[in-house]
């Protein structure tokens, strides 16, 4: 799909501040995808529609997780989570995006998971650094950013999982999942590349 | 059995350091029992066996842990962890006790787990906050402890996530879902207080 015609759908279904948020979280999925070896036109495809449900009524949000194959768990976590999955199922069947990858992009930016793939990450990261967020930490991650894909998205998970906790709210075991295979990844390329010295 | 008899059989398998700390969580966890309307007797005998393991070989952990009907998934995070269940293993077939309460105490007394028994978190909040401990927030804890068992416990747990995160070490995904179960319950207290007034 093209980009503007990508964006108009989505323009259609947000606030102008998240619209905002969209266009700076499409321009970083791209310089991601460029740094890292991404594909670019999924990660603008993906960023453009990762919040294309967050306006929707709960009760839709809901209705879509029980009924088409979503964990049910989520459910009993926060409704935050709810738009990503969502996004996906009506990224698919209103908008015709059918690519298997930037599908599961759209779903897992705001849960992550264990084994996230290259597009997955560059989605899930691009939300949390793009140009308009600001809050604590945010900073310290760009700059993460700048040379290493899976250390910055770790650093970002941690600071997800500590504002959380912060705030005494639950966290949604994927998440926790999500940090605990950074952890593991990170470790064996630090292994890996001591070998090879 | 009787302290006596429990102290000398632990002794043999601790380090003086070791042993006094076993003194200090007994003392604390009869405290706490008294506090919070647990068994005085149960909690003295699981707090003088919980670190039973603590000094045995790495393998010997690993072996219990694999053939005696553990998750085997502990064998992939922090050996810290291992002491714990074959602790529980070991006191019963080393040191003949058989109360399940008080071999669970000792099991779960590192990891947590979702839908901890009184005596179990009465033991995990002892090892955490007897007299010996000092490092930053325990203080803290010792606080909330004199009056809200379920408090203290979720901010040990959420000190003990936070100080992996910092150094970007794995979580025992067994401690995320105690985490996320104490959150829970302390909600739901909250709101059944709530309803009552």
């Amino acid at each position: 799909m093209e980009r503007e015609r990508a964006l108009k759908l989505v323009k259609e279904q947000l606030t102008e501040h998240r619209y905002i948020h969209t266009i700076g979280v499409m321009e970083t999925a791209i310089i991601l995808a460029q740094r890292f070896c991404g594909n670019e036109k999924k990660a603008e495809l993906a960023a453009i529609f990762h919040d294309y449900a967050k306006f929707r009524p709960k009760e839709e949000m809901k209705e879509i997780i029980l009924t088409q194959g979503f964990p049910e768990d989520l459910i009993e976590f926060n409704a935050e989570l709810w738009h990503a999955p969502a996004g996906a199922y009506l990224a698919k069947n209103e908008a015709g995006i059918d690519d298997p990858e930037v599908l599961d992009a759209i779903r897992y930016h705001t849960s992550g998971r264990a084994g996230m793939s290259l597009l997955e990450k560059i989605i899930y990261l691009a939300d949390y650094i793009e140009p308009g967020r600001h809050f604590p930490g945010v900073e310290e991650v760009r700059e993460v950013a700048e040379r290493d894909l899976d250390e910055a998205l770790l650093q970002a998970v941690q600071n997800t999982i500590l504002f959380l906790m912060k705030k005494k709210q639950s966290v949604y075991p994927e998440t926790f999942n999500t940090y605990n295979d950074l952890v593991k990844n990170i470790k064996e390329q630090a292994k890996n590349a001591e070998k090879e010295k």
